[in-house]
């Protein structure tokens, strides 16, 4: 699985890098790194470039011993992991990208598909894929989110009608800003500890739902791609971004599992923050107002896939 | 001491925001809150103004039962606590101030000292005070630096010599960004837990403190009022903000504590968060430059006020 697995993220890696690139113009800087303590990765980023502020695509294959923080980040969800010796051998692999474009009218996108194992005491293996892929606009556009969901949808359905609503709502559940009260953006899918029915059945589903993420966004970039904008509507878009920064830093367990595990390349696991972000005191946009809209929705997550 | 102290935060805030507003022109918005489940506070803050691009001053009492969250960020520290019927009386009080200015030659100031009281299930009262004061420039300027550390060193003295070079090593500690093996500034003090000798003795020691907060500050802001600067070091300063950010949303553990108290005042606490931050992918400034030895300074902590 593990071989398997890493082909299906570097392909996923080259084809949503093509298409970008296609759309942008611009060139994707490629970055090679090492882990000292094991594995590695390729990180893929191109910033301030034609339609792009900063996208990021990232693949990484690590393995080693698990921190004790790191496995902390694991138990937290419900898993108790028995060492051996104090040791706690795992793999983890995955392709992550975080798109931040110029125009506020083209929203942010967001996946990230991964497979986790796990080494006990006994000998025996723990294994199981996560993943989702989220949209975050700055103004809502109804039918980039029905378009968004339906291609997502689709992608679930074709290995169990059950998959989509549960998966949306988890979606909804976790891009949640606790303190703020509201939704990092439109939603989509998110799923974690998956490992079941069978090994390859999760990796099938999995690869389905890599191979939506050009289909669900490169046309909404294409289709606002020259849409005009105001100083005011990217000063929004900047004030969302910097909530953006707020879910990465304060709630995001692959951020936190990213930073609590030594010798990760913080780099990569940052790229997923914006370009430039803002914050003001007491923002509230006024009532009627397209914001106060955009807030609304995030508030108040909505079936867009019905 | 819970009258004694609330009329000394709102007395550091009140002469703290004076000099600040005689510096800049402005005019400090102020906002009166309620906490629903106790106490509430008083926000200060000019944004987007003549020197500052926000300036928060906040002062903030409140009291109620500790989530069990929040006694988790005070757990960590060592402290073991007691609960009546799942319940854990507390009293928190403090003055939280951070600065930030457009100038990149004008360094962001931070301070914060605050009370804490809790009562235990077998009626025995916890109590200990906290807080510092720390100073992060966007690019070095020694003589500031030095300044900045010796006002806070004999604002120590006087009641200690043990205390400033205890304080200042703590300081750098605590503001470290692990994940970037830097410090957010060029530090100053910082203490915590602190409960002896007595009440009153603390009490003096931490007023003092408060006390030097203009003169350590205002006159480096005069200071550099006028220097004239690039769109470059802007830059830099925006990547230093988002440093600050990170520092912030990650590791602060006052943020944390208030983001994990129910019906904290959101806005009063990320009032810390800058208005522009910046993040760039794989920024490194070239050797023998401004921007990098300002760094050198952050992974490599300075004796000044020797």
């Amino acid at each position: 699985m593990r071989t398997k697995m890493e082909m299906m993220i570097l392909q996923t890696q080259a084809e949503f890098c093509k298409a970008l690139a296609e759309v942008d113009g611009g060139t994707f800087q490629v970055d090679r790194w090492d882990r000292k303590e094991g594995g590695g990765g390729i990180s893929c980023v191109l910033q301030d470039s034609n339609i792009f502020e900063k996208a990021g695509v990232n693949v990484s294959v690590v393995f080693g011993q698990l921190s004790e923080e790191a496995a902390q980040q694991i138990r937290s969800r419900g898993k108790s992991l028995k060492r051996k010796d104090g040791k706690l051998p795992f793999c983890a692999m995955g392709v992550s990208s975080v798109i931040h474009p110029k125009n506020p009218h083209i929203p942010t996108i967001h996946f990230n598909y991964r497979y986790f194992e796990i080494e006990e005491a006994d000998g025996s293996k723990l294994w199981w894929f996560g993943g989702g892929t989220d949209l975050t606009p700055t103004y809502l556009n109804k039918e980039d989110a029905v378009h968004f969901h339906k291609t997502l949808k689709d992608a679930c359905d074709k290995h169990d009608r059950k998959l989509y609503p549960e998966f949306k709502k988890w979606c909804d559940n976790y891009f949640f800003i606790k303190h703020r009260g509201e939704r990092r953006g439109v939603g989509g899918i998110f799923f974690d500890d998956l490992d079941s029915p069978t090994k390859e059945d999760v990796f099938d589903f999995v690869r389905s739902c890599a191979k939506a993420v050009v289909p669900c966004y490169i046309p909404i970039v294409k289709k606002h791609l020259n849409d005009s904008f105001t100083s005011e509507e990217k000063q929004w878009q900047q004030l969302r971004r910097g909530r953006y920064v707020e879910f990465n830093l304060v709630y995001d367990r692959g951020t936190k599992f990213g930073l609590a595990t030594p010798g990760s390349r913080i780099e990569s696991i940052l790229m997923s923050l914006p370009l430039n972000a803002r914050w003001e005191y007491m923002h509230e946009p006024p009532k009627g107002t397209k914001e106060a809209e955009m807030l609304q929705v995030l508030r108040n997550p909505k079936d867009w896939a019905q």
